[in-house]
Order: structure tokens, then C-alpha cells, then sequence
């Protein structure tokens, strides 16, 4: 779409001022300077929404952007339709599920939190900056990164915890409770103030993804969590939702923000609301991506590439290399993106994240550290 | 854009769902059947962003919907630029003006908080459902709805209200403070927790309007807040911020959920940020409409419209007639969302907030207003 410049050079310097990666937006001048960058950091679905919906979307973004939006009943009503959510009473429509988090961890959470590491940032980060006690089990290279439910519920119980939260699949691991194992956990837990399971990214784990959220406003003190940006496709527009008992959501819509929603969003739910199939599609080519991702990651004998049951790969560089020299060489040589763990509490500079993409893309990836691999080598 | 259908009706229960007006998504099917609605509700400004700007928002926003927003800080340097704020160490960004409102209600304000009435629902129905005192002072039609700077303090003083509100200029009454007034008022009242200058409205009070966000950093407890959508003229995209000391900021930013501000918005505010000729031409010509407006409406006698210094009026019907009925007709005979106060503390159903728009938009309501009327007497 843009006028690539020739130059090819993305500022380094951008990795040191936060603990999630930089935006694509700062590392490219706000899409000025795109110089090709290939985005294997942030585990978008690579196959939505389908092009009949961009294109009613762009048709009506006039209103979009010129409207208020409506209020979070009316969304959470497309939302329980498209996720399959028994009932939009159970449900809040957050402005990206961090901004549910940020409630929860300002509202809801006091004292401590129980939280499996590594983990997404703002379970761990937000919580510390707000004076919470977090408590942490690492997964381990020997397990294979797999956290038993029987190991999480003794950790939980040992650490004395008032509050804890499963990741499910973890991000960046990419391991997955069963529903089982997690309603196993569940009904240990019944004593602490909040649980939390965030689905963010459990749409990419199976074919028949292990959800709780019908089950979950059985309980006074669990919620669901789900990021829905990256899943349909559209991060930049921010959408998320918590799913919980009546009185839970209740009490979190008191504090909301009144159109914490943007009108884009409200417009995007209400045309996919009716695209599960479409989207359906799409999940399983995600998957079946990530399925080819690990496999031609495994054939390079530096990388460690644990089990994965998501739509990105969780793998371990050999110690002989450094993984942020690394990250820098391939965006410099390669304009590629990939998410190096070392600002992530429980891992360290030789663990990546690297999200599934289609298969020329991957092609391009594994071309690209083979070729970085190898110039590190020879130095 | 889209077809228009022939059906004129809208949906009246609709009003009866919240505090603030029905959003025009709803009343129209997300914009499947606008019916030819006339909005004069959302006081929204009529002439920005110039048109170059929209192509090139339009140009960029795959891009935008595609990728995550930056850190709160890149986007606070881009609203200092164009505000004229001098240090952007002093300004939150927020998803909206009520993203922050909110996070001052839930967070900062505790036990009471001192609000003229009628207000922005947000500044009196917010703090009410989290269990805080609020306590109000009347706007009156015997003061044309002006209030004094030294009745504002003694009524403080005297409610012992440990925080206090003031909207300037005030919405829906349309009243301004001075700058020495604010100062004058925030020198008395340095014990509070703290205190909100609302300026959300006040690029329509003056040429040179009165703002107090460049001296809000030396005091303690004071808060500058505002609202960026409607001004820009994309109310749908959800833009704000607040302005206070360094300390306040960062304790604010603690607790709000990061990429609060979504992509589309931040693309924005890095085209408008050196537009601002073009905004304060835009400005004043909402400034004149406004103008206009209040003349026009003054020449119907069954209406008191009181002095303005907003982008919208303030006006009173005649006690002959029943100002829901006067809403529900503009709507269904005519297609004219206009803001009915019956809904407010403070204020009546006889009390309307009309938004200035061009002139020949002004003279469809005035005409409508006029055959509206005339039914309603001859019935």
C-alpha cells in the first residue's frame, strides 16, 4: 500500500523502553516506513475477517467514526451470539481484554496473585506496579513447559495466594489445560477471591477449543477472559470480553468506562456476529500452521521447539548464541519481527515467541534464521 | 452512502434505557436505515478534519486496524504538540474523556464530590452507583444558569465535599469561568483530594478560550480533563486525556490498561498534530454557528434560550407544552435528534441542549421546531 523506502534500518534502541515489544507503528514511523517488516511477534489470525466483511466494513466506517457507539449491553449481545456464550449477562465488552485486566487487577485483586511464568506481561508487570504480591511456578524445559493441574492447585495452595490466574493456552508457552483439568482446578479453588482463565488464545488450541465459558458463572469467583482483536484479524481495533456470574459482571460494569467500546468495533461485531463459519475456517488453517511452523522449526538443530496448542511456537535457542543478537540481526538483515523473551519474568534472552504464519511466510522465517545462524557461527 | 429506506420511524423505548441519549447506531440498525436523522443531540464539531486528512486516515487504516497502538507516551507527545500542552510528561491519554473519568471516580475520588447540576452524567451517575456522596449545587434560569466563582467555593466549603467538579464551560448549560476565575477558585480550595476542570467543550467558548491546562501542574489535587473526539469531529473513534502534575500522571497510569488507545485513534492524532490552523478555523466557524443558532431559536417565543459559550445551546420551553412530547415528535415528524434534559439531576424535561450546526441544518430545526409547535397548540 505504501512507497517502501529503500533504507532498511529499524532503531534497536526501541527494545528498551518496555517489557512488551515495540508497536509495529513506532518501529515503522506509523506505517511510513514499512522496509518489508515481517511481523512474527503478535499471534494474529492470518485468514479474517473475509474480504466481503472489510469491505462492508470500510463502506460504513464513515458512521463509525463520526457516531458514538452503543452501550455494552447492545455488544455484549453480538458478542454472546458470535462466541457462543449462553448468556450476554454473563458477558462485559472491554476495550481489548487489558483493559479488564487493568480492572481487575486495580478492583478486584488484592493483596497477592498466583501466576504461572512465564506469562502474558499484564498479569505480572501490572499487578507488581500496583503494589500486588505476586506469587509464581515456573514451567520448566524438562516438562516440556506442561504444568500439571495437580502440581497448579498445590503451588496455589502452598503460596497462600488470594487470587490466581491461568493462562490457558499459556502465552508464551503454548501449553493447555484440558476443560476437565481446569474445572478440576476450579472446584479446588472455590475459596480464593478471583480465578481467572484467559482464553485469549484458546480459539487456536483444537479443532473443539477446551472453553469453560459456559461453565463459569457456575462459580462466585472465576472469570473468563478473551482478547478477540488478534483472533479476528483487526488488534488495532481493540475488543475484549470477561465472562462471570451476574453479580461479577454487575459490579465490574460499575466502574467500565460508559463507551469504553469504539464505534469500529461495535460496527466489526456486528457483521461478523453471523460468520462462525468463516471464522471456524480460519482457526483451523491457523493451527495447521502452527503445526508447519514446528515441524520446520525442529529441523534446525539450534532451536529447542516445545509442544504447542496455539497459533505461535515457543522454542529455546542453543546457549552457543546469544538470542537478543539474534532478534537484532534478524530485523536488521531480515525485517523480521520476532518475539525475544528476555523481559519476561520466568524466561530468558534464548527463548522466542514466534507466531504462525502462512506457509511462504514461514518459508521466508526459517530461510532468515538459518541465514542469521550461520553468519553467527562464522563470526 | 447508503441507501435511505422509505420508513420515518424510530424507535422512542429506546430513550427510556439510559441516562444519556439512545446512540445514533441504535436509533438506526447500525446505520442500515438512517432514515435521513438529523442529529443536533452530540455537540460534535461540524468542519474537521479537513478533507486531506480523511484520505489519508482512509489510506492508512488497514494498516491501523491491522497492528497494536504505541506506549501511552508516544501518543501523549503527539496531543501535547496539538494542544499546546508544554510538557507531555503531564498529559494520560485516554480512551475518551470517560476512560479517565471513570478511573478518577473508581481509583482517586473516595467518600464525596462536589458537582454543579445539571452535568455530564458521567460527573453525577458514575460516582452515585460506586456509593460516593454526591453533592450539588443548582444552575438557575433567575441567573440565566451562571454561577460565581465565590458561590462555587462557599458551596464547597459548606457541602465539605472532598472533591469537586467543574465542567467550563458547563454542559448542557453552556456557562464559562473565566481563567482567573479557575485559578482564583482552585487557590481556595487546595485541601480537596481533587479537583476536575472538565474542559471537554471549551475550544467553543472563545477565540481564546479561558484553559487552564498549562498551570494545572502546579497544584497538587487539580485535574484538566478533555475530550478529543467530538472536537475533532470522530466521536466513534474514542480520544481523550488529562492533564495534572507528574506525580498524579503516573499514579494514573499505574492502574490504566495499556494500548488504552486504539490504533485508528493514534493514526489520527499523527496526521492532525501539526493541523492546528485548520482546527481553529474550524473552531471559530462552530463558535459562529453556535451564534447563529441561539439567535434563530430565540425568535421562537415558546422558547428561553440562556447565553452560551459551547458549541451547543441551552434553551427552555414554555410550560404550555410537554418537552418529551416536543423530543418524540422532532424525532418522528421530523427526523431531528435533539437532547431532551428530563433525564438529568438538575434539570426538566422543559430543558433542551441543542448542538450548533451549519447554517442550513440550523434553519431545517428552526422550521421543524416552528411545525412542531404549531401541532401541539392546535391538538
Amino acid at each position: 500500500m505504501f512507497a517502501e523506502t529503500e533504507e532498511k534500518s529499524f532503531d534497536i534502541k526501541l527494545f528498551e523502553k518496555t517489557t512488551h515489544n515495540p508497536s509495529f507503528a513506532s518501529l515503522t514511523n506509523h506505517f511510513r516506513t514499512t522496509n518489508g517488516l515481517k511481523d512474527y511477534c503478535i499471534p494474529v489470525n492470518s485468514y479474517f475477517p473475509p474480504a466481503h466483511i472489510m469491505d462492508e466494513l470500510f463502506r460504513r466506517l464513515p458512521y463509525a467514526l463520526k457516531y458514538y457507539p452503543s452501550s455494552n449491553e447492545s455488544i455484549a449481545d453480538n458478542i454472546a451470539l458470535f462466541s457462543g456464550v449462553t448468556n450476554p449477562n454473563w458477558i462485559v465488552a472491554g476495550n481489548g481484554s487489558t483493559e479488564i485486566i487493568s480492572w481487575l487487577n486495580s478492583i478486584f485483586i488484592k493483596e497477592s496473585i498466583f501466576v504461572p511464568v512465564p506469562s502474558f506481561g499484564r498479569w505480572v508487570e501490572e499487578p507488581m506496579g500496583l503494589g500486588v504480591d505476586v506469587k509464581t511456578m515456573p514451567h520448566s524445559d524438562d516438562m516440556l513447559q506442561k504444568i500439571t493441574a495437580e502440581s497448579y492447585v498445590a503451588e496455589v495452595l502452598a503460596s497462600k495466594a488470594r487470587n490466581a490466574v491461568i493462562c490457558n493456552p499459556n502465552n508464551p508457552t503454548g501449553t493447555l489445560f484440558s476443560r476437565e483439568e481446569i474445572l478440576w482446578i476450579l472446584e479446588r479453588l472455590t475459596h480464593l477471591d478471583n480465578i481467572i482463565i484467559d482464553e485469549s488464545f484458546i480459539d487456536f488450541s483444537a479443532e473443539n477449543p477446551p472453553s469453560v465459558k459456559n461453565d463459569v458463572a457456575n462459580f462466585n469467583n472465576v472469570w473468563v477472559l478473551k482478547s478477540l482483536g488478534k483472533n479476528l484479524g483487526l488488534h488495532g481495533v481493540r475488543m475484549g470480553y470477561a465472562i462471570s456470574c451476574e453479580a461479577n459482571i454487575q459490579r465490574m460494569k460499575k466502574h467500565l468506562p460508559y463507551w469504553n467500546v469504539n464505534g469500529i468495533t461495535e460496527m466489526l461485531l456486528s457483521l461478523i456476529k453471523t460468520e462462525q463459519k468463516a471464522y471456524d475456517e480460519s482457526r483451523l488453517k491457523n493451527i495447521n500452521d502452527a503445526i508447519y511452523l514446528s515441524e520446520c522449526v525442529e529441523q534446525i538443530r539450534e532451536f529447542t521447539v516445545f509442544p504447542t496448542h496455539s497459533n505461535f511456537i515457543f522454542v529455546k535457542l542453543s546457549d552457543e548464541f546469544d538470542g537478543e543478537e539474534l532478534r537484532n540481526r534478524m530485523l536488521q538483515d531480515h525485517a523480521c519481527l520476532i518475539r525475544n523473551c528476555g523481559n519476561k519474568l520466568g524466561a530468558s534472552k534464548q527463548y522466542f515467541r514466534i507466531a504462525a504464519r502462512p506457509v511462504e511466510d514461514i518459508h521466508y522465517l526459517v530461510a532468515a534464521l538459518k541465514d542469521v545462524l550461520a553468519g553467527m557461527k562464522v563470526e
